[in-house]
Formats: structure tokens, sequence, C-alpha cells
């Protein structure tokens, strides 16, 4: 089965100022991994048309599919409606559907309410959950905002739709180095060459020194290197595996 | 004075596939914000040769700095300096201070640590304050590690010479939610044209339900927008001001 891979587009003046630290990336990551997405891009860029507009355009010409975070609000900054627009050549235009329900909840402020039932023309909504307000697509790009709870809602209820054969993962943790064990990893990748291997030094944990991960979609695959790696490694490095 | 900017690229498939939540540009983006630096870029890509000397090119063109996370260690997916020496068209060269210092430091396993005397042709050291290693620079582009202890002593040795004229920020938390206080914000940018006005909903918190944040380098200009805004927005909508 092909690959389906996946970026990220997170429109973000609070996260490049450093007042919030992103957590929707990183919830984006984990889950559309579970489901077997390959996530190969993750972007934060100004509330700003261009660069927004420009990274949208990057990732779906480059990607099977864009998500998109912050952005949607009715305020003055939120720019990534025509943002999207503006990548796909497209007009602003207001979707009647959206109009109705937004007419629903908006029972005073409507003027700045009705900001929200514009889309780039041609935009289809999505069913999210149990929320109330659908998710925009247009193309290969879902339209997510960017409050937390909000966004994991939606990209929960668009999982399904995303998910093809998981990734299959074995961990090592080792009491040496990354110097030391290099060249371990090295033969193991000669013999596995099409094994995703990873490591991850860390600081100052009396438990261990690198975490190693083994992954492929291939779950006979992945054992087989588990196995030889584990073979090459001296024994008093390996401190535990999962 | 001109403002700086500088543009943050992120070398880390372990942060694409959700093992690790990057804590480095959340640093990097409150540290250089506190020294008068706008970051306006950050971008998260896999540990490949092509994705990342591209981000690298498009970044040193467009900003006046650049600073690079992860990818700089001794084993096989570490390919941070090869992909920097390409985004430049430059080769890769043994660094001779740097190889004495490997030596030094790697009395064992002095082959797979020799990789890391390799730098881009051309780039220079900067001492990273009391850490042993220092940081390597080609043209605009600091190479930093990814670990996050030794990426924030890194970063921190280096902010005195990035340093500005920096922001000053007030911050406001209304009881009433975006749609009710947005033509506030639009009459306030009105007069204050040049604000950098920021509108971060919370879910969920008792306390307020939208935090606004007003900022500009010029303090003078911030406190009479805070002033103007504050007459503007009903008095039991604000909670609190700092």
């Amino acid at each position: 089965m092909q690959e389906r891979d996946c970026g990220m587009v997170v429109v973000g003046n609070e996260i490049l100022s450093g007042k919030v630290h992103d957590s929707n990336s990183y919830f984006a990551a984990r889950e559309l991994r579970k489901v077997g997405v390959a996530l190969k891009r993750i972007a934060v860029v100004p509330d700003e048309l261009e660069p927004v507009a420009e990274e949208v355009n990057y990732c779906a010409r480059r990607f099977e599919f864009v998500i998109t975070s912050g952005g949607v609000g009715p305020t003055h900054d939120d720019i990534t409606m025509e943002a999207v627009a503006r990548a796909f050549g497209r007009r602003l235009v207001v979707h009647p559907e959206l109009e109705r329900m937004i007419r629903d909840y908006f029972t005073e402020r409507l003027a700045t309410g009705m900001k929200m039932a514009e889309v780039p023309e041609g935009a289809t909504l999505n069913a999210a959950g149990d929320l109330r307000f659908p998710t925009v697509q247009l193309e290969n790009v879902y339209i997510l905002p960017g409050i937390p709870q909000i966004f994991e809602a939606k990209l929960s209820a668009l999982l399904g739709r995303f998910a093809t054969d998981p990734y299959y993962i074995r961990t090592i943790y080792t009491s040496a180095g990354e110097g030391t064990i290099a060249e371990y990893l090295k033969a193991c990748l000669e013999t596995y060459p099409a094994l995703l291997l990873g490591s991850y030094p860390r600081l100052g944990d009396p438990e261990y020194r690198v975490k190693l991960t083994l992954e492929s979609k291939d779950r006979e695959y992945v054992e087989r290197a588990f196995d030889h790696l584990i073979q090459l490694l001296p024994r008093d490095m390996v401190v535990r595996v999962e």
C-alpha cells in the first residue's frame, strides 16, 4: 500500500512570539502516526496572508493532504480562510449552510460572527463528531481551529478517513552513548536498509543514555532487525527493551 | 532601528512522528522575543538532506539569521552539517580546531566521533558559554544540537549578539468571547494601526475567556493604545490587566 503523507501549517503569531507552546502539532503527529500517516513537515507561520498562502500551496502540492491549525475565528487577525483561498486561486464566498448555522448560534453580534461563514469557493464541510461546527475542506486541505480542545476533537473526527496501514515499533534503551553504539547501528542498517532507525540521546537520566526506535510497516521486518541489533550490541549496554 | 528577524529549522523525525514534543522552538521563541528579535518561521523537517537543505536555503535568504536544531551527532541519521553545506553550495571539510577538541574528548571510538569535526567549508566557531564544544556558524546560519539542555545553553550564549530593541507588552483578560469584543479591537486598531494586537481565546477557564496582548517597540504607543482599548471595552468585560 502506498504511504500516505501529510503536511501541517500552524498559523500562529502567539507561537512565534513564545506566548503559547504549540500542542496541536504534537497531538497531530502522534494521532496521524497511529493511523499510519507520515507527517512530513510542520511549518509555523505568522498570521499574515502571504506566508500562510505560500506554505499551504507548497504543502498541498507535495503531500497527499494538509492540515491547518489556527486563524479561523471572527477577529481581525483570522486570515486562514482567505489565505487558503489564495493558495488555490479561489475567491472567498459565504457558505449557505455555515451561514444558517451561524445565524442560529450568534443570536447577538451577528455582524462579527458572519465572518466565520466565509470559505474558499468550492469548499466542502465535514461533520466534526459531536461538535456544532463542521470542518471546512478545500481540495486536500483541512482547515482546523487553533484552540487545542477543538483542534483535537476535529482532527479525531477526521482520522478515520486518513487511516492506512500503521507502523510497528520496537524500542531499545542503552547505557552507552551515541558515539559508542554508532557502529552497531550502522551494521544493523547494512543488513536492514529499509528500517527506520531513530537514536535519541538523553542527558541526566540515571536509567539510560540513548533510546533507539526501530520502525517499519512490515512487522516481521522490524522484529528481525530488532533481534539482529540486540545480537550486535554488547549485552551490558542494553538496559531495557519495549 | 531596523527589526531583526529570524527563522528556525528543526531537524526532527522524532518530532514529526510524535515521539518527542519539541521544546527548543518554544524556548527560542521566548528568548529571542526578550532580546527584540522577531521569530518569523519555524519549520520542522525530516532528517533528510534535501528537505533540510531546501528549508535552510529558504530561511537564509529571507531572514537576517537562522537557527537550526538537531541532526548534529555522530550517528548515521545526523545530516544537518551536510545539508547546510548543500544549502550554500559548499563542501563538507574537517575543521582543524574541532578535530583537535574531538581527539582530546573521544579517547575511544574516535572513528565515529570524528564525524563531528566535519563542517561546511568556510564555517566559523562561536564560544558556547561554559560548554566544551563551540557552536558552528556558516554565513547567517547557527547550527545547534537537538538535545534541549545543550540547545538552550548554546542559544543563551548567542543571544547577546542577536539582541536589539525589545518589545513592550500589555495584557487584558476579558470575560466576553471573541465575537463580542471583535468590534472594540477593530476600533482600537483604526486609531493605533501599528499596534500588534493578539487575541487568544481560552476554553474552560473560570477566570477569563480571551487574553488580549498589545505590543509595540514604542513603549508610549503601546501605553496609549492600552488606555484607549480599556476605554472602549465595557467595564464589566475586563477581568484583569497586566
